[in-house]
């Protein structure tokens, strides 16, 4: 797998629990599909704290949500303490299940549960199919799937994974409201030999800069010399530095390419601060942008040369 | 008041609720202080659509958390929909503080509820001052205060605010374990008559920008060449359209500044959409940067009339 | 005739002298082919006075050789003294003759003379075809016409007009060394009404910028963030300020299409000083760009109508 | 001497003759001033081509004068055929004399010539001093000196050094209707070692870019990005390319510091060519600017041992 260190022994992976969630999900259907321990963490934080503490030697945590938007304990919890690597990422259809007892109809539903995100996600499906019934908050998905099949409530709204998990029923699948809801998680593991280029690659970084007209524009502009094309841009302010700004940067490209470890160098001279987050295929569907050729790693090898040759003289 | 129509009757304001939430503090601290009639509306989307409707004057909506990030459902709710103004911003620090019944000691809360977020917000707290206790997931900080004011919990970490609306003591103030945390609320209204220039505004806008090479780089630009410093930027995907991204931008400056009014048709021109949310006095107690002089609104005024003299050959 | 008043009388030109120059080749061809009086002037110097002091309507003088470069006493001139607008530009092929009296033939040349830069220009003709004669300087080509003329020298290298002028037979026509050399004229008056927009025009100004990391690179932006294309530039530092230079720049657009406008008036706001030297037809046989359409005059007038609205709280 | 091979034979020099011109001055002055052999050539392109064949050892051409601009010829001289390199440049202040013949008086001078630049530069001075001579064109200021030598004339306009050399005496010094001129001389050698960095160093180099909006301000923001300043910018069409310019640059740095290394290797990859001319010490009199901190070769040599640790894993 990559960006795993070779290893005999089976790998153990933490994720953001309890089980059932559609971190679960994302982790059983992509990365950890027949081998690995996998245990759940209670949160953001916790699973992190697990990579680091080497007690288990990857993690899967949400980076963000396309309703939900940025997952903010996952990018703080990247973005300080000891650093991390972003070795995969993986995007989950977020599908929203009603889940029961077996031999529970929708008509013998009284009672309802699930985490206020999921339960504002499915609002208007509930209202339409289970118009009495008033949901009740829960601390996740999973959860509220482990309180249906303990009896707690009598349904619950959670992840396909989550009703398996507990035993339940399907009594509806894809009850969100939008379709196309996805999830965005990656998996950290403590630094060590990156996964090696696809040749469809992503990058994530964090720059933090000083505060000044233009300070980002000097940022972007190191991407658009060398052709780079930026996926995601975020800004938050860093609460500890007046007038300091971090930016969360995904860009194409892999830092074995040329263009993007040239453009992380100079990050790396006029910010204040540049932390390398990963380097690890795209999974989102799409293919990066295709490379212009004075962009592409022949076009700087030669480049390279030539400086070379000149400098050495030979012109 | 700014951005509101001059009017003899109260105002009428929605804000996210229910009752007690910091929403409500937010707007009675600083918005409604002594007038209007203020109603809790369920949800960000239902606060916005009562401003629409015309049911009330305006909304008060949370847009931005400086732990939990921005707030997408407002973001949102205000890039899609018919158009609404931002009239005003209040940062509200988020001071948690441990709400029970009069007569409840610390020694005698056996059960505890609140929104996850508040509860993660707290957990180090309560793990160190109530070892015992699960925390219990609850819609919102006020609803977890409702029930215990109901006698279903015995304590609720909430606003200070909904202490005083639901007859609870106040065990512990303050009980965040990072201090400093603040949300940014906005006030909204149907577009109208915007607030006069203070000095020291901000505006924000939605730009989508088709997917290419340095498509961001290009609206930056617009900004730096005319001096003006972003505050803060967010992109975030077109999920119904590939290839397009939208970017959540708020800049230093009124457009009524004719450098901001400037970049803003500029990015009208050169954009596939630009929405105008609004231009409102900044209140993060932060100073706008300097506008430098080539930058000031005599330069601008200068430089047209001296267009104006050239095109007509007085050169 | 475009920039000249309307008048009745007939209009007085002057040019770089003396009779018989590329540059009356250029009047008479193209500016003032019937009528006008056209009189010489010793130097750039000379015929840029006798416009300022009101002595004739327009003079012409030489702006740059594809040869020889930029003519830098145009340059200072214009950029100097009062202002002056150029009206018009003339592409002229540099075309070479050599001409003898009549009746005078290539076996009886045994003396030569031309500016030296002509002579330079037909080195290789004259070293071939005139092997033994050793060419003579000349303050002019027209001069050395008219001194063949007076029985001074044999043969001059001149322009074909400087032949006719001076009742000479043409030996020899087109004996440059390289084909394809053109000198580029502009026609100067006192400042008036602007020609009129013909949407293949050029706009000629002079900018002034203090001498910084960038400094450059800030005017450029002025023009690319509003998609206008440069057809020159030329740096010069000014002798008399220490770390200022200015930029003779070429775009393409009239002062009259907003986008160009815009440009400029960004340029008076940001560089020390900005000279407006003329908006005329483009006439180098080249088409300019096509404005992308988010240049266009319509674009920049629908975003102009946009923040009108906007900012009458109309979004 | 930098730049130049080490030899125990004395070093060859040609110059832009004739003896006595200003080339033969800076020559003298500043490059071979008591050794090595001095030989004028007739035109820029014969002393370049005498420098390619190996006949000479270096050659010394003017490059740019601070009231006549550019010399084309040296700079297309430089552009094309056989690369060569500039390894010293040297700023000769342009000093008039009027030179006579030993016993002769301003009252005894009838006639006078001169190079036509030269009686442009100092027109005021003569006719003030010598208002009844008309002057007459020279080849050559050096020239003219040794016509006045063998009884041609009775005075020229020159340099000190050829009058000196034709044994003429000075009737009058700094004659300049205007102080200060300045020529800049370069010295071209084939390609060689190059000069070694100095710290105060300035770089040329030719730039051709296919025509497009845009494209000059992608090659100067490859220096920007960079921080480095230009000192000197021309564009100049390609005759024989349509929508091709090449753009002749001067930047302050050594092609053997990092940044102004990585900004020509840029260069290299995105222009259609790039011409590297040398990188040789300043000599105008002037200090770079001063580097700053993030551009600096610490800041490269630091950015790029951070890339090799994070592309290992190391981060």
């Amino acid at each position: 797998m990559p960006g795993m260190p070779p290893s005999t022994s089976p790998t153990r992976f933490a994720y953001l629990g309890p089980e059932g969630t559609f971190a679960e999900a994302a982790l059983s259907s992509a990365v950890a599909t027949s081998e690995g321990t996998r245990t759940p963490r209670p949160s953001v934080p916790a699973t992190l704290a697990a990579v680091r503490s080497g007690d288990v030697d990857a993690g899967l945590v949400p980076m963000e949500n396309s309703v939900e938007g940025s997952v903010p304990t996952t990018m703080d919890g990247l973005a300080d303490g000891d650093p991390l690597i972003i070795t995969r990422e993986v995007f989950l259809p977020v599908a929203f299940t009603l889940a029961v007892r077996p031999g529970t109809t929708l008509a013998d539903v009284r009672s309802l549960a699930s985490h206020p995100h999921a339960l504002a996600q499915t609002g208007r499906w509930l209202e339409a199919n289970l118009p009495g019934v008033a949901p009740l908050p829960a601390s996740s998905t999973a959860g509220a799937a482990a309180a249906v099949a303990a009896g707690e409530f009598d349904a619950a709204v959670c992840a396909a994974i989550a009703a398996q998990r507990y035993g339940l029923d399907a009594l509806a699948d894809d009850i969100a409201d939008h379709a196309g809801a996805v999830t965005r998680f990656v998996l950290v593991t403590q630094p060590g030999p990156l996964p090696e280029p696809t040749g469809n690659d992503k990058t994530s970084l964090v720059a933090v800069v000083t505060d000044r007209t233009g300070a980002l524009l000097d940022v972007l502009r190191e991407f658009a010399v060398r052709g780079i094309s930026l996926t995601r841009i975020e800004s938050r302010p860093l609460r500890d530095r007046l007038w300091v700004y971090s930016f969360f940067l995904d860009c194409e490209g892999h830092i074995a390419d040329r263009r993007v470890g040239e453009a992380l160098a100079a990050l790396h001279r006029v910010c204040e601060d540049v932390r390398f987050l990963g380097s690890y295929p795209r999974d989102d569907g799409r293919e990066n942008r295709a490379v212009e050729p004075d962009s592409a790693d022949d076009a700087f090898a030669e480049a390279a040369e030539w400086l070379t040759r000149v400098r050495a003289g030979r012109v």
